[in-house]
């Protein structure tokens, strides 16, 4: 059993780095906040005996000797950025469940026969740079190293400038770090666990990803003087995309969601007609036919509007994950330990997407969900039971001894 | 007759002021740039024999003797502020227009009864600070100068500080530069006299204005794991809101308008549904009966998208102001001159807000209108051409000779 007392009081610790007035936490992907809890987050692994080391991409690797040492280690973790206006617990509990379970064997005198790696992947959230997992999408050989290290945030910074300007671009090359599997405890993010009154999810599942870049060209103009049938107005288009994407959503009931997270209009006046928006476009389907579906549907959505509207409008799709179907082994290795702990648990697939998605594809992955209240994440508000918390890395700690083996 | 070349030579001698790389005019009022401007204008004006004050709001005004100084001058002008993405010609054509004909009277060595007076109004398009044709506004009585002095910007700074930075806060008391009459050239901004093949607009109406200020209050949460029905998207709600704007102003077919300019997501994120959006609203019509008529719809519209969305959402009006009936007498003293010098010209509604319009309330005042290009304004690609700029201002001309007497 681990020290729920511990977990607890180490969650709250980190969350003073980039803590918000309401509550949350913005912790941006390699920002300085980023750059406080690395250096916390090293300096915790290395008093828990481990040997760290970071990789090009700036993921973080904590090493726990096993008894065979000719064994790649069973990964744990997750990811300690945010969202702009984040939680205390998305990713950064399962990154430190991992530190706790450490802690908890070391405590004990427990060896394993498999060495086991803590993991801090950089960028899960994929709020600053496009796409999220961005540093796991590069491991398993999705991306290369750079192309990653190329991309850019909103500011034009790219990823190996702020990997230097916190001193996070490590030696060790992007995918050198073998595992021999991966178990990732998360929050749900979502209501189901709540609503059905379980503990544990044993995520079975994962939803696909779509994301495009959208641009769309209108035409500025004054708002009082031309009239409504003349106008080719950027916003207006923007609107009828933004609620064409939730019925489309919606038309596939709970098997698919679509958002448009940001929109922003080109030097925008009171009195002029939106000319130009940039905007984003972030849907999902577990189904991989469904997937297809919102594509087509959106893509002739968006042709029908911006005909009508004579204007004109680029859509990009600039990542497709497919989706996950984790390791039925390592699945069944969760449920077992959520069974012989005695709490209450389901399967369930996770609506968000998750390293252990991308790890899913080149090793054995599972997940371990645990309820969040009201279902609420990427939101100041996010919150957690200690109680399920401590659950929840019960049953990785069970997990990975059954995996890396006593 | 004005001399047609040097007008035109005068216009693109300013246009250098904030030019934009597509040839348009970015001149936000009290800028850097406005300064330029100002600081050429006064010089010019100066040249011209006039003598130049500034008050309080930093509006400038250039006044030309007449025989009979008991009299209050007849008023010329309009400003030389522009839009983010302005043109060449919206306000500047009024104002220099105004400096040719002083240019011309001097030529002749034409002297009148009556003084006149050019006047350059501070921030008439209320991009940068709002309301629009803000200094007129405070002129005729609708606001005081302290009230418009504390007025911010997105970035927080005052007219006050704005006037300051510039060294355009002049001492002269708003109001104190009494006027017998005033007459406003200006391109149409929208597509009638174009369209109709007819040189002189002349004004005899303006349409009301409505602005308010708008938020909505959603709810942050995740895009890939928060189902479609348990969404609060403060984004969809704008989308309908602007959906819903633009057929309330659709109904009542030529006679209104409705925009929705600027709209901002607080902390936006692609996998994050939008928890709160800032936004404006511009809806007009020279109907008092269908200015009420928006303001029910509009806020009948937003209250039930709100209660069916459950999200909060705000709307304030910020400024109203009523639609304008020009003085019938200094129409006809338009439309006269019109005739006399053989142009084509109809009479016509203003769809934007002018100065014009606000002094309309305290003195008798009129306005012509020359064509531009597609009806395009508020766009760096508006364009007029140099005849009918000329004809527009010996319009001017002959009805400020008509008013001041030769
Ligand atoms: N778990 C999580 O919030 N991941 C962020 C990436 C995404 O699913 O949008
Ligand atoms: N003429 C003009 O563009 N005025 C700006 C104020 C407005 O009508 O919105």
């Amino acid at each position: 059993q681990i020290d729920s007392a511990r977990l607890w009081d180490t969650i709250h610790e980190t969350a003073k780095f980039g803590a918000t007035p309401k509550g949350g936490v913005r912790r941006l992907t390699l920002s300085t906040e980023d750059k406080q809890v690395r250096d916390w987050f090293r300096k915790a692994c290395e008093e828990a005996g481990l040997d760290v080391h970071v990789d090009a991409l700036g993921s973080m690797f904590g090493l726990r000797k096993g008894r065979d040492m000719s064994k790649a280690p069973i990964g744990v973790g997750s990811h300690l950025d945010t969202q702009p206006t984040g939680g205390k617990y998305d990713g950064i509990l399962g990154t430190l469940a991992g530190l706790e379970l450490v802690r908890t064997l070391n405590g004990a005198g427990i060896e394993t026969e498999l060495p086991i790696c803590i993991c801090n992947w950089t960028n899960e959230e994929g709020s600053r740079f496009a796409p999220a997992m961005m540093a796991s999408a590069a491991y398993v050989g999705d991306f290369t190293t750079d192309d990653i290290l190329s991309r850019r945030d909103a500011e034009g910074v790219t990823v190996a400038q702020a990997l230097d300007g916190i001193g996070y671009r490590g030696d060790a090359p992007v995918g050198r770090q073998k595992f021999s599997g991966f178990v990732e405890l998360h929050i749900e993010q979502g209501p189901i666990l709540e609503a059905e009154g379980k503990t544990i999810g044993v995520v079975d599942s994962g939803q696909g990803v779509l994301w495009y870049d959208g641009r769309i060209t209108g035409f500025e103009s004054h708002a009082g003087s031309t009239p409504m049938p003349l106008r080719r107005d950027a916003l207006a288009t923007l609107s009828e995309i933004v609620l064409a994407m939730e019925s489309i959503a919606k038309k596939h009931g709970p098997k698919a969601v679509g958002t448009i997270g940001e929109a922003v209009i080109a030097k925008p006046s009171r009195n002029v007609i939106p000319g130009e928006i940039a905007f984003t476009v972030d849907c999902r389907s577990a189904d991989a036919a469904i997937m297809d579906a919102l594509d087509r549907d959106l893509r002739a959505a968006v042709a029908e509007i911006a005909a009508r509207r004579k204007v004109e409008v680029q859509l990009d799709l600039v990542w497709r994950k497919a989706p996950t179907h984790f390791d039925p082994k390592l699945v069944d290795a969760v449920e077992n330990a959520a069974t012989q702990l005695g709490y209450s648990h389901r399967r369930i697939t996770s609506g968000a997407g998750h390293d252990a998605c991308n790890l899913n594809t080149v090793m054995p992955a599972a997940m371990v969900f645990v309820p969040c209240k009201d279902g609420v994440s990427h939101n100041e508000l996010e919150d957690a039971t200690q109680a399920d918390c401590a659950a929840g890395a019960n049953v990785l700690l069970h997990t990975v001894l059954a995996l890396a083996g006593v």
